[in-house]
């Protein structure tokens, strides 16, 4: 399908870090697929599914480096990974959920890399915090309501979330289930409504997929009646119930 | 190459509203791709280039509705096409820049689609201000630098860049290029440094692609120099610079 476009030869040596989307194989970029297709080891955390990984040369090695739980990798190890299997001469895939350089620690490992003389490339992907949510319907920008849109990760406990309420009508939270019936709480306080609808989206884009709808002070009572699981991105702003309602 | 997954049937009376990404034709997901193969009309904005539209279906009628210049179609005048061609039947494929519900205007095409009762499904694509930038070599989050990163457009007169100025340590700016030097003297005079690295990005991703890496309180000066043609992204913060000086 993809044949009539050019796409680059992965050299044996180099690290591809490359954005494989919030789940859905549909939102693998061309590049990502072609990357797949070359690699002698794939390198991915626990965020690609079993329907990305089949689609990776057959032969390729899987080297899962997922930092759920106590035993996973560090980053550090993870970096130190890549650069010894370049350095054996591998085409080595470091694939990751979502964009590589939004939130993906990507630059890191860029760094680490660039540091050990190791040639690489990005390929960038769909971001969970805008495809993710537009697989339920939400535009994270809509003309009559926001100029703006930030984004951030809601297990940062630096994180100074009364500045961010005060930063753009629409906020995206990645990383944040554990933590968002407190941080809407400080954000009400820090002047945000209470009534501001908020979308808690889980397993984006694909058949897992699950949508909670609800506003910013019943978050937690929501959540307590509907438990739901990481991943998940959150969405707060008049964006969120704009498509409500709708066929769409 | 894309054989193996199970993508969509794209059904005769239906708007399928998608992001082709920042403009190389190897960012396309495999939806998007999809999507060009079936449609029997593509309706595409001035941003879409040859190689892309060269994917889509040989008999598929192309509709320019770009934008740029003083004789574009509307935004009313856009939906009014969309619902036109799906009740007449077609397979309508509206293919837009970057992704449909950042800065993008998808929520209002499928609102009037909604409301018009088209029935219609989001693709969602990598926008430039992630994507494009990461092709400059630019994450727009780094683990020591930023925990939250705020997207704007530049060319809305009615933006708060003061507020903006204190949201986030990384500002990334669409369609800014004509008064990003307006934006910076309001930034600086909003508290952020003259010296803060700047990145402006044009072409991103293609092979026309531009670079200009300057600092907050020198673009004006630097635009004169090295003249810049839209479309651009615009990346302000200390992620700017972090794999500067890298062999990436």
């Amino acid at each position: 399908m993809s044949e009539s476009i050019p796409l680059p030869d992965f050299p044996a040596g180099h690290v591809w870090l490359c954005g494989a989307g919030p789940g859905d194989a549909g939102l693998l970029t061309l590049h990502a697929v072609n990357a797949l297709k070359q690699a002698d080891v794939i390198v991915h955390d626990a965020l690609i599914g079993a329907g990305i990984l089949a689609l990776g040369n057959p032969v390729a090695e899987r080297v899962y480096v997922g930092k759920r739980g106590g035993q996973s990798a560090t980053q550090a190890q993870i970096s130190q990974t890549l650069i010894e299997l370049a350095q054996a001469g591998k085409r080595v895939l470091r694939l990751k959920g979502g964009d590589p350089f939004m939130f993906g620690r990507g630059g890191e490992e860029a760094h680490a890399l660039a540091t050990a003389n190791i040639p690489y490339r990005i390929i960038p992907g769909v971001t969970a915090g805008i495809g993710g949510l537009a697989m339920a319907g939400i535009p994270v920008t809509h003309r009559d309501v926001n100029q703006a849109v930030i984004f951030a990760t809601g297990h940062d406990p630096a994180t100074d979330w009364a500045a961010i309420a005060h930063a753009a009508p629409v906020i995206v939270i990645y990383m944040g289930l554990k933590r968002i019936g407190d941080i809407a709480q400080i954000l009400i306080k820090a002047g945000r409504g209470a009534d501001e609808p908020v979308a808690i989206v889980t397993d984006a884009s694909l058949p897992t997929q699950q949508v909670l709808h609800t506003i910013l002070g019943r978050i937690s009572d929501d959540l307590a009646t509907h438990p739901m699981s990481p991943p998940a991105v959150i969405c707060i702003g008049g964006t969120v119930d704009i498509l409500e309602n709708t066929n769409g």
